[in-house]
């Protein structure tokens, strides 16, 4: 049987990586064999150029460049770790896939929606996660806690109203797409992890 | 006045590096400022993303990533390097540009032309070089003078009908567009040499 791709999603500091764990325990929980991934990275090639995206630069880097490096990587990603893995029956946990392009560099950004289409074309065809967790949580809240973890990268130290579109962008294309589950990052973290828990539940009830 | 964007295109040892001598020489003749630049790179970030796209991997590099590759880098040298020569007077000669992605991955590696066309519009928009020189090599001759400079990197391994497509394809392109020259790069160098000072005379008589 094929491995299932299970995505988390959200703003700095939402909580992806405690997210990624408490998916984990419960594949654990329920014998199911899996990986973690994460964007922009997960192979040696793609690793590479998340250094180079993430890096201080003197030029400007254009938007156009940022997101094509991470469809390069994404691509990397999919061919090279993701389906072989899911071929395999092994799920996949991804921190990070498409719906971040399509929140960043077209919500946050202004890229348009009808070139990103585009790109997701030439690159993933119709390949999708099975289901997406998005971690809502406001920018202020979020970024406050990614300030709190030490130095911020280059994408950290955008300005608010960024975030801002980003997160609204996140939400329209949330209310749109089934697959996707909109969890509260902002409570307390046990409520936040029994709400990814339920949500893991009634997409695979036993 | 605004500044020139001369390009030289050509399989791998078709004499590249010896075509932007030429022309460089001809502009110090005629008292033109001038910079050279090189494709993938030019610029910190698209010299990073160079060494990422000629090294050697464990892994797949898939088509897709490649091509994006070469996108984000000459996104990043058209705005921060070439844009502002021009701008500012100054003329530019590239060794490699747009031409090649159509060439080579297009026509090598089978890209589809309407994907090139998308990713030249949104990265590039109009811009283009005013002058083309392409120099025409049969891969045979060209590999072995790529070759007997030391060891290949990882496009001049391909195999032999990759660049016979790639060479066939530059051709029916510069049968199409006026502001590509082609010159013949299996002559004797002085031959070639006088062939690309003549086109530049044709193209900018005195």
């Amino acid at each position: 049987m094929l491995g299932k791709f299970i995505v988390i999603e959200g703003l700095e500091g939402a909580g992806k990586s405690t997210a990624v764990a408490t998916v984990s325990q419960w594949l654990e929980a329920h014998n199911i064999p899996f990986i973690q991934v994460r964007e922009p990275g997960g192979t040696p090639f793609a690793e590479a150029l998340r250094d180079i995206v993430k890096g201080d630069w003197q030029e400007q880097v254009t938007p156009q460049a940022e997101l094509l490096l991470m469809y390069a990587a994404r691509v990397q990603l999919v061919e090279n770790q993701i389906k072989p893995a899911l071929a395999a029956g092994t799920w996949v946990i991804g921190d990070r896939h498409d719906l971040s392009s399509r929140a960043y560099q077209g919500g946050g950004r202004g890229v348009d929606s009808g070139v990103l289409q585009q790109l997701k074309a030439f690159t993933l065809q119709d390949f999708a996660p099975d289901f997406t967790l998005y971690l809502d949580i406001s920018p202020a809240v979020g970024l406050a806690r990614a300030s709190s973890r030490g130095s911020l990268d280059r994408f950290e130290r955008s300005k608010a109203e960024f975030f801002t579109r980003t997160r609204n962008r996140y939400l329209e294309i949330a209310a749109q797409e089934p697959s996707i589950v909109v969890i509260n990052a902002e409570q307390d973290l046990p409520l936040v992890q029994a709400d990814i828990q339920q949500a893991l539940e009634q997409q695979w009830p036993e």
